[in-house]
């Protein structure tokens, strides 16, 4: 029979297919073809291929736009959202509409081609974390802001680019994003309801029961959500409570980046080289505190990543009705991540 | 400057590139390879080869499961959901979940191989509708189901199996399916506040425009919504506010089959053999009339189609944000769905 799970924190249900469980052999992906054999516009060296950076981790005494820097964050070259000019709110009619201001930018994780160096560097790893977090505060700045959204795409399937060199996106939006709208919502009402966060409950719960974690570090935990949408759904969470992600310590970050190296390892090791999409969620700026909404966000809500391969198709029922059907239970991907050692 | 567009209903943004517009020729999509050389299960004649039909439109005195059958009604042969058994809900700790109850159901919509011929077949479509209603109808008793999806899933980007022959899928849920939800608060709100549907308002604005609609016939129209997700998304709406699909006139299914062949005629033509998902939202079932939710269905909420091209790709930024990005403002598709004559 298969389950009807209701996810805690924003209600959506997902049906898993608790039978016939799909094991990693079961999924086939297209290999994504070879990169095209041109000058990589992320690689040092290669900087005037891109547009001019907006922020550098450089080394030593490096000057902008050229070679020697460790991170470097360029303006995308196909941006979804400008950065300059009014927001413009305005309607049509019945229609709402306002100018597509925000900022879409590129995060080059890395000066050396490859994405295996990158992940086996942890030092790298924090090093972007650190950027990451420096980005966040930068734009958090810009009063028309309100959101800022870091994901990730990786592989054809998944919407990732042919650049493979390691990168991540960063889109600044000037409304809190819908779904991050609804995590707020659906954990305030939690707490209102049991004066607790639905973050910290559903850690507690996952640490007790033990069949989804399968990495714990002192500060983080690696979990396959009850009601993953997707086979292999892994969140990282932060076992303190905290709904900022930029308001890490260093070891925090050190810890973090760890979890995170050794997530991604997992679930390379079980799925081989697959599709994903990885995004953070993270609370959004809060400048005014406004009654209500907003001054209970710090007790409410609560930081993570999501990632999520790309192994099942979504199609017309997961549009029409905003149900999930995952053929592999968390708790059967669960078994198979803990199988290897990081 | 991109456009950020709020939809009406749900209040969903969407990022509109209003300035380099994609048109209809910078779309590509891989074509699906050739349907395996198997024996068709949804063909006449092959009715052994698929579970035996829980319904079917039939020629004069032919018997089940044999042929002589218009349209033919059969569970699908890897159910998401089970017909039999108690909802048994329940709690795990903090979670919730239910039994996987409902039906998963397959409407082949014409005894011939091939979608050419039916989507000619004005009167199969009319048969076909009038089957939908009827299932629809049929479920509507069991007092453990809420809703009935209807979709249809075409092309292998748009998760579509590799079945040719032209057919439609109906899930029937325990659940209102959270997007439907989302819809029915977002009318609910509307109305309370305007005394008016939100669609009825959108039907009236887009016809006095005309800019975004490009079929109309006695009683329905196709538009290409002002907020649209995906390029050439294409919503066909009754003028006459109704909230649900299944109690349509004769008169009215007649009228709904011709535009609904015209609307896709139209964007076969403007973009060839492309991947799509269709989904029917119509209102859930009530039976009991409950106080406030329930019983403002009726004049809040306007059942419709919603045809989703494939034609871009849904990454991280969308999962994270649940923001679309649509490169082809339905200005502009609405212009190209009007050259051709249906």
């Amino acid at each position: 029979m298969p389950e009807l799970r209701r996810d805690p924190i924003i209600g959506r249900w997902v049906i898993i297919a608790s039978e016939r469980a799909k094991r990693p052999s079961d999924f086939s992906f297209a290999k994504d073809p070879p990169a095209p054999d041109t000058k990589c516009p992320f690689c040092e060296g290669n900087e005037s291929l891109t547009p001019p950076e907006v922020y550098a981790l450089r080394k030593g005494r490096t000057r902008p736009n050229g070679p020697g820097w460790h991170i470097r964050v360029v303006p995308s070259i196909s941006p979804f959202l400008n950065t300059k000019g009014d927001l413009d709110r305005h309607g049509k009619g019945m229609y709402d509409l306002m100018n597509g201001i925000g900022a879409h930018e590129v995060i080059i994780a890395t000066p050396h081609h490859g994405a295996d160096a990158f992940m086996k560097d942890l030092s790298q790893i924090e090093k972007l974390t650190g950027v990451v977090i420096k980005r966040m505060r930068e734009l958090k700045k810009d009063q028309r802001l309100k959101y800022v959204l870091i994901f990730k795409n990786h592989g054809k399937v998944a919407g990732g680019s042919n650049i493979s060199h390691q990168h991540l996106q960063l889109i600044a939006t000037p409304v809190t994003p819908k779904r991050v709208k609804e995590e707020l919502v659906g954990s305030r009402r939690y707490f209102d309801y049991k004066d607790r966060c639905v973050f910290c409950d559903m850690i507690r719960q996952e640490l007790d029961q033990g069949e989804r974690v399968f990495l714990e570090t002192k500060r983080f935990l690696a979990v396959n959500p009850y009601c993953s949408r997707f086979p292999f759904e892994t969140w990282i969470l932060p076992k303190k409570h905290s709904c900022d992600f930029d308001t890490m310590t260093k070891e925090e970050i050190k810890d973090y980046s760890n979890i995170f190296q050794s997530a991604m390892k997992r679930l390379a090791k079980t799925l081989g080289a697959f599709p994903y999409n990885i995004v953070l969620h993270t609370a959004p700026f809060r400048r005014r505190k406004k009654k209500g909404y907003w001054e209970t966000i710090e007790h409410d809500y609560h930081w993570h990543i999501e990632i999520m391969p790309r192994l099942t198709q979504v199609a017309g029922f997961e549009w029409g009705s905003g149900f999930y059907i995952n053929p592999t239970p968390p708790e059967v991907a669960c078994k198979y991540l803990k199988l290897f050692q990081a």
